[in-house]
């Protein structure tokens, strides 16, 4: 399964589980205490690990480390730990032992919880590992040139760090769409590979040709294998590069394609990808694992960083979206029974004003700086936003839809503010009521059902009465056909991770608003998110022409 | 705070909490082995006791029941408690502790958490109470008339088996409009007052006065008090019973007004109340809390019960809504980050079509009883539903609308089913992205948001268009504003708890059809929940008149 456009080749770098299970029944010499205390010194120190080295990498990839961490550090696992040395098992078997406990709930879950079970065993093995004096798995005695990196899933760890530029694709056997492995591969823009069976049984140093768009993995294959590849690929990126500058369709009419941005490390390839401005910048990153919030004066340079990115263009800064999913250490959130559905995005601003003022004060003093709010709901939450921001001069302020009343009620919303930002994977997630992390109900998830298709039509013709701005920033503009469609349904701007913007641009600047708007309302008459998708590239002649 | 209408007064019953906090520190005699033993088989016993008065009690209260049973057997409590008596702490202060960890979390969160503390609380004292050999917390000594029930918060395990005809009212000092007593109180129609200060501090036996529809409460109240409001609420009795017969407005349009009914226990007060059959069966009675599914014939019998209840009426049997918040025990569901965004409702079948195809068939054997299926998001979701029920013959074939999608697109829904039935409950809960089990997001939850009533309008407009059937079976038709607004909007029928049918009998009856469309469109109108309501009641002059 292709989770990651591009071809790579190169020697493969088979990274072995090298940490052993520890022998079952294993017991210690002496007393309880020291070997518990042995034991959490281990879980402590692998979970300061995990956390300082999200620190390091920022991003998307802080987030998922500071949450392996608390893996580490959970009281129930801590307990049961305890309870198993108590039991006369030396330490190593307790830790793996009571690992096992949640591993196989995870494991026989499916989906993105089953996902989430290669997270666990990272963190047991690495917790082993410091017990037993071994080297942490990990990337030691890579070749010098290029490689393809083969494992059964890649960590978080090991990933965060990446050189970008030693690595030329991901192999996995295990992992999804949905793996962490998937995710970060998208924002370095590493061509990925996963679900591959029998990727492990790859002979360390054996050629292997990976194509992240069809998912084909190759070992040692023809060089006319590797030439074609490689050539087909080129003629792609030749096309990109045909349809560079500016977003526009064939007869000219703009649509500005901007970056979804997760932290200051992510501009640099939004700049290269050609990104005309930033139509999402998270704010996450300042906030997730720190015990006190970001100071003003922080956090004004990491907004600065980005609008200095890109001088004279649109730089959106999302005001933070935390919730109990992503609870923040300095406002400790209360466990609840549906995250996605609780006190998350501007709802813990109602809660906690101070946070946001201080976030609004920090880009007061940013020049050209646009703002807007998470998890908007209804109108009242719209129009408080927008008097916290005007008292701050705040130029341009707008909220993102991403609730479906927000859809509905969108000229509502716009009586307040002056644009709104579509977030179709959360719009979707709501409209559905299928949550995005989980695999079981990804057919939902198709940002080609028409109902969600009706909600993005809806906003747009809100905003176009109220002659008002309105964009989409979900990851769905990623698909060149739905990038048009997008367009035309009346989307002024889409905004994408960097590595989906040349092939939406080219997709854009091969067809007309008319051809655009025409595919738009076929997928809208359509019933099935099958029957959209098929529709809407019949409109769409390019796309064959681009090999999109 | 009100949260079941009604008057009741009568002498005060307070429950006392008799369960002493086992001293800190507390130790016991000889081993640590029994005193485990001790600690589990009290434990084991509490979880048998809830579970058996759950099965005893059915409909909702089994569900709670059930729910608590599963907070006696938590494996980390259950380690917990042992690791604490290893540590030398006497079973019952064992119990404490442990059960102090999980409650801290919860009461500290406010909303719906919080209110579960309560119910942690009560499984503590039970098993402490079976630990220490003192009588259970509970109704012993009761006065033989009627009483008002004064408690800090009331168990489930307590309300489940209360005899109505004993209990004038109820009055509690914690607890909220979600709490399980003001649930199970407005299923038994006994008035309700929580979150009342000092209620406890009243003098046991002393006269009460409840009002659940205002919230007040009164001590010892002047004979002329209680004569008004008993006669206040009299004539609103009587302007509820001139009302009778079937549900229609002041010109003469028929609203059928149905009972949503949780399990056959339940059908008696829906017969009581002058419900002109069942506009939703909830079926998860048969399910919860087994180990193996129920055989064809048992469920049989309970449709036909339903059906019976209501010759010639309407009875529709939504199929089994399970979800991995509400886990059948012979349909293992993984754990969810989101159990209301995850594999509920007809998503289950999806993957164990064994089950729908046992209630199916069960049905087809029940004469006049209609189907629906909950959770339905597509037009093929409900495509396939209904080839399944064509295939067994059953003739009336429906869909919940409770997904905002389903509302958007309830035109193709239509193509494939006879009617669609809305839940406003769960189709506002994803609309607004806000769990309707959470108190911190309330507001999002009020059935009067302009979008809430959108989706109300856009389905209720497809089925007119199609010639099909389209009912509301939410609780919002008990605001009998709300009802005629409904009925305004083109819902067909309205089903409601029981309790709730006299009030929008009455509501309907003074109002023409027209004076029901204005105020829908006035409500339509209005940007806020709350100029929607005052909108809508501008044009229905007859609820004054009835004291609604």
């Amino acid at each position: 399964m292709g989770v990651s456009p591009g071809i790579g080749h190169g020697p493969a770098h088979v990274l072995s589980v090298s940490v052993p299970e520890p022998p079952e029944g294993a017991t210690y010499d002496g007393e309880a205490e020291p070997e518990k205390e042995r034991a959490m010194t281990a879980l402590t120190q692998v979970a300061g690990e995990l956390e300082s080295r999200g620190h390091r990498a920022g991003g998307e990839a802080e987030e998922i480390l500071k949450a392996q961490a608390l893996m580490a550090e959970d009281p129930g696992l801590v307990v049961r730990v305890r309870s198993l040395i108590d039991r006369g098992l030396a330490a190593p078997r307790a830790v793996y032992e009571a690992f096992a406990r949640y591993r196989d709930v995870l494991a026989g879950s499916g989906g993105y919880l089953g996902e989430r079970a290669a997270d666990l065993d990272d963190v047991r093995d690495r917790v082993i590992a410091v017990l037993y004096g071994i080297p942490m798995p990990g990337l030691q005695g890579a070749p010098e040139e290029p490689y393809v990196l083969v494992a059964r899933d890649l960590a978080p760890a090991d990933t965060a760090l990446l050189a970008r530029e030693h690595v030329a694709a991901f192999v996995t056997e295990e992992g999804g769409p949905t793996s962490h492995t998937a995710i970060l591969a998208r924002s370095l823009g590493v061509p990925a590979v996963v679900a591959c069976p029998g990727a492990t049984g790859i002979r360390q140093g054996a050629r292997v040709l990976a194509d992240g768009t069809s998912g084909e993995v190759r070992v040692e294959p023809a060089e006319s294998d590797v030439a074609d590849a490689v050539s087909a690929n080129a003629a792609r990126r030749a096309a990109y590069a045909e349809a560079g500058g500016p977003g526009r369709t064939a007869d000219g009419h703009p649509v500005p394609l901007l970056a979804n941005v997760g932290g200051p490390a992510e501009l640099a390839a939004a700049v290269a990808a050609g990104a005309e401005g930033v139509g999402l910048f998270r704010t996450e990153f300042l906030f997730l694992g720190r015990s006190e919030p970001p100071g003003v004066e922080e956090q004004v340079r990491a907004y600065r960083a980005a609008a200095e990115a890109f001088p004279g263009g649109k730089v959106v800064v999302r005001t933070l979206d935390a919730g109990a999913d992503k609870a923040l250490a300095f406002l400790p959130a209360p466990p609840e029974p549906n995250p996605a559905l609780g006190e998350r995005g501007l709802r813990v601003f109602l809660r906690h004003p101070e946070v946001m003022a201080a976030q609004l004060d920090a880009l007061a003093q940013v020049e050209g700086a646009e703002v807007m709010a998470p998890m908007v709901a209804t109108a009242e939450e719209a129009a408080w936003f927008a008097r916290e921001c005007r008292a701050r001069d705040l130029r341009r302020v707008g909220v993102m839809v991403e609730v479906p009343a927000a859809a509905l009620r969108a000229g509502d919303l716009l009586s307040a503010v002056d644009f709104v930002s579509i977030g179709t994977n959360d719009l979707s997630q709501y409209a559905f009521a299928a949550d995005r992390q989980l695999g079981a109900v990804r057919a939902l998830q198709d940002p080609w059902q028409p109902a969600l298709l009706d909600l993005v039509a809806l906003t747009a013709a809100a905003a176009a009465e109220a002659g008002k701005a309105c964009g989409v920033c979900g990851e769905s503009a990623a698909d060149p056909a739905m990038a048009c469609v997008l367009a035309g349904l009346g989307a002024g701007t889409l905004s994408m991770a960097a590595g989906s913007l040349p092939a939406a641009r080219a997709a854009l600047a091969a067809h007309t608003l008319e051809e655009c708007r025409l595919a738009a309302g076929a997928a809208r008459d359509a019933v099935t998110a099958a029957e959209a998708r098929a529709a809407a590239r019949a409109y769409l002649p390019g796309l064959g022409r681009l090999g999109l």
